[in-house]
């Protein structure tokens, strides 16, 4: 079973899966471009018996379970980061502090199609796939003992091993470092404000709008101002709200408005590029309510992060993302 | 100029560097293998009218400075990320927080001869290296602007530039928000303890020394516990001290040999892997004197930052690091 450890300096948690590649010849040397094919893939429609069973589909009526008839599928992770099962076993080996590795790890497929992606899909399915995040959502926080939720999504060669569309559930026993992190800062700002810093960075985005890369009168597609990485994107709902998972309909309309705008032009602009989206919403906890606002991470893998920016926490993005957004904006004009 | 902003929510500051590539088809996809070379290399013997003039060199007496002669050779990066002149510059942005860029950025040529490495150049030429890297510093830390200093290595294809052996120094004007971490963190658990963290560690490594990979009397070779990455290593010496610029003679012969162990088994193992190894020294100021320890890391790119990572702070690593430091240290014998 994997193991969760703690760095007792950084306080930063770290998986230890001996179950995955480990041997020096195991790891493969990066390439680009489109991800390998090796046999059928196993999250095409009429391959359901090459996954686990499936946690929740929706399907046509009078289909029976791991059977076509679907048009989102969640099934367990074949090989989970972490795992449902045993107790959190929290223990200290001398100074430091270890814990087993229970959690969720889900993959939703976002199509029954091979070639589908949530750029090329038509809108209704990006909803239907937005509806899937958050039903699983809302039915694994039910759980008390896992404390964080992370919608992940890895896309291309390098990020990913599959080239068929999906994205990954994580839920975790412990509030992830970088999360902690924005909850900090989210608290901090609201203890001196009484305002959530989301919604004035919102503010003052839509005042001089050099960075944005979309909006509607539900939510904005933005590149931040402290960008780390060449055309990052920010989406995130304009009115406040801190989770994701109680959207209402109209949200849930807007949501795959947003983030498909926001793919089709990277996608546009940067063909092929690998890219990760991460969800963040709120952890469990009703006291992050009024500060923290749920949004969605957009990464395009363009630059190797190197020596200084790992030693240091210190990005080196080339491109301002005034620049970043304007390109974006135009590149489906 | 290049600009420092700051992450109002994660007060994680960004060097945004519009003079670098910043166009989509300024990104070329990742491959592996070696760096590519492109015409004459600049850090080659003979080749020193390609670089800036130099900072700083060890060389045979009645050599002139910009000529042959030399088996260190420093000089500011051709394109800094940071400038040494110009002032802070700090201004707020509405909610938003911004400088100027300035700093210092040199590159450490850590050979005249092009294939050489710090794994197979002999034990002198590393200590010279060590004894360049420390003689900067020490001129660089005079000036009072700068609050911290890393070195920095970035070995092998899709992390450097240069097949030549080389280094960098970076002097900022801010604590990286990674290096403000590990003050924290040993700031705290000295506050609590009345001990530095990384003396407890280096006594509990030691009782139970799975995770060690070389030491002598003075230094020490190991995995940590949390390793975020198969193989990652930390070099520290055994007997506190903040600073890396005040080694005495012995411990520079010492980190020479430490260096190198660590390196050679990394390149036995992990035959051309590129990697990183990073540096961190107190920041100059004399209050961290007591909890803070110098330490380098060093990092085999093995394995590709996902998403989860990025999203959450959380990281995967597939090898533990008591199967690592068996195999790093069998790797020599």
């Amino acid at each position: 079973m994997p193991q969760l450890r703690k760095d007792p300096v950084l306080k930063q948690w770290v998986i230890i899966s001996p179950e995955r590649g480990k041997r020096p010849h195991d790891f493969k040397p990066e390439r680009g471009g489109p991800v390998e094919e090796q046999g059928p893939c196993p999250f095409c429609e009429g391959n359901e018996h090459l996954t686990p069973n499936e946690t929740m589909a929706f399907r046509r009526n009078g289909t029976l379970a791991n059977q076509p008839g679907w048009w989102v599928r969640v099934i367990p992770d074949q090989h989970p980061i972490l795992t449902p099962t045993g107790d959190a076993g929290r223990e200290g080996i001398g100074m430091f502090d270890a814990m087993n590795s229970i959690g969720v790890h889900e993959v939703v497929i976002e199509t029954p199609s091979h070639h589908q992606t949530l750029q090329s899909a038509n809108l209704d399915q990006v909803r239907e796939v937005i509806w899937a995040y958050k039903q699983r959502l809302l039915e694994i926080k039910k759980n008390p003992r896992f404390k964080h939720f992370l919608v992940v999504k890895n896309s291309g060669r390098g990020v990913s091993s599959f080239a068929h569309s999906h994205s990954h559930i994580v839920a975790t026993p412990i509030i992830p470092k970088r999360i902690e992190e924005e909850i900090d800062g989210a608290r901090e700002y609201f203890h001196y404000h009484d305002r959530c810093i989301y919604c004035d960075i919102i503010r003052q985005e839509i005042q001089e709008p050099s960075r944005i890369v979309f909006q509607d009168n539900l939510f904005m597609v933005f590149c931040p101002f402290a960008s780390r990485f060449p055309f990052e994107m920010l989406i995130i709902p304009k009115v406040h709200q801190p989770f994701f998972e109680t959207l209402d309909n109209d949200h849930v309309q807007g949501f795959a408005q947003a983030l498909q705008a926001a793919l089709k032009r990277m996608d546009r602009l940067l063909p092929d590029i690998p890219y990760n989206f991460i969800l963040h919403t709120s952890p469990c906890s009703d006291s992050y309510r009024d500060f923290f606002h749920w949004h969605v991470e957009i990464i395009p893998k363009l630059t190797k992060v190197a020596g200084f920016e790992w030693g240091s926490g210190f990005y080196i993005n080339p491109t301002p993302p005034e620049d970043a957004a304007q390109m974006l904006r135009e590149a489906l004009s």
